[in-house]
């Protein structure tokens, strides 16, 4: 079983300082919802960012990176044979788990309603057969829980080393930035290495894919 | 050099039968735009399409497939190492030219604004240095203009066959169908061969990672 974590994803409701910020107050007005149940979203709210955390406005709001990283993973053949599991840690010590049978909505309004509706119930659609769920849980719990030594942080500050090696183990973690530059804010000094696969930063969902075929290869699964 | 195809993609601007549906109204009106000068999208135009081209709800609209499809195959480090590229014939036989270097809006809202721009102009950003341009041309010529005999067909109809077969050749071209269901509307007899990689329907940018990952393998890539 390959296990992916989207570590540190930028994903998070709009924070109290900038409920006020002329953007918010319009996005909330458009969308007919509280600001404190929008999902930041830099595409509308880069300025407000900008502003209340100087630095930040290149880093935080990213729904985006999490969509995409799902529909690259959950949509992958890997996924469909039931050898693939994701989850989705944010910037706030939170854990989305995913039953592995959801579809996530290709659209991203769309997607980002279902993940406002996540953050203000903890759960979607429903209570006793959720298909996402929502815990407060630090990256070092998650990791604990999958209860394998075999983990492995992509960062490219790891040795450089070849994917394939790391690929035919029984089970294996491999943990991914959700952010889209910088570094992690987790604490990572559990893992039993850091890796650099490539010599450049990657977007994550294109080294999740990555990841995904050399499995599917090296397991001979396709 | 590895050549994709999105072919017979759901890329179109609002049909004129569309203009005065109360969907595409009200959705023009929260643009400030001319309907005509919107992208057709099921995310909101679901009910309108249903209505006037039964049948084809649950296909027409879909820039998110060609958004999701950009994404994968110009951030791949394929591409980075100059070796694809990829072009996006739509319905209307139009064919999307793509500089290799364009960075695709991460925004789905942006990506929409940006080809509705291409639909006006023909190309963006300007006119002697285009990231993108646009030119009326059928499938079929664009496959011809490639100069390549291997030129292959993905397809559910096809023969089965490992895709690794096929990627160690000098120049050649996959031809994915841009659309959610059904089939090719253009012609595809020209192809050399059509063939099935998997057993069951997958997502356009689903198979456009699974062959870019096999060709940088095979290929000694990455």
């Amino acid at each position: 079983m390959l296990h992916l974590i989207l570590a540190d994803s930028e994903l998070e409701t709009i924070p109290s300082e900038l409920w006020t910020h002329p953007s918010v107050i319009k996005d909330a007005k458009r969308r007919g919802k509280k600001a404190k149940n929008i999902l930041l979203d830099s595409t509308y709210h880069h300025s407000a960012i900008r502003k209340f955390f100087p630095g930040e406005e290149n880093r935080r709001g990213r729904p985006d990176i999490v969509h995409y990283f799902l529909l690259n993973t959950l949509e992958s053949y890997l996924n469909r044979k039931h050898l693939l599991r994701v989850y989705v840690h944010t910037r706030n010590d939170e854990v989305i788990f995913i039953n592995p049978e959801t579809r996530i909505p290709k659209s991203y309004n769309r997607f980002v309603g279902l993940i406002e509706s996540l953050f203000l119930n903890q759960y979607v659609p429903d209570k006793e057969r959720p298909l996402l769920w929502m815990k407060k849980m630090a990256l070092k719990d998650l990791v604990s829980s999958l209860k394998t030594d075999n983990v492995f942080l992509l960062t490219e500050k790891g040795k450089n080393a070849k994917i394939e090696q790391f690929l035919n183990l029984d089970d294996q973690v491999f943990i991914i930035g959700g952010f889209p530059s910088g570094d992690f804010i987790s604490r990572t000094d559990f893992v039993k290495e850091s890796i650099s696969i490539f010599n450049e930063t990657m977007l994550a969902w294109v080294v999740a894919y990555e990841i995904i075929v050399r499995y599917e290869i090296v397991n001979k699964i396709f």
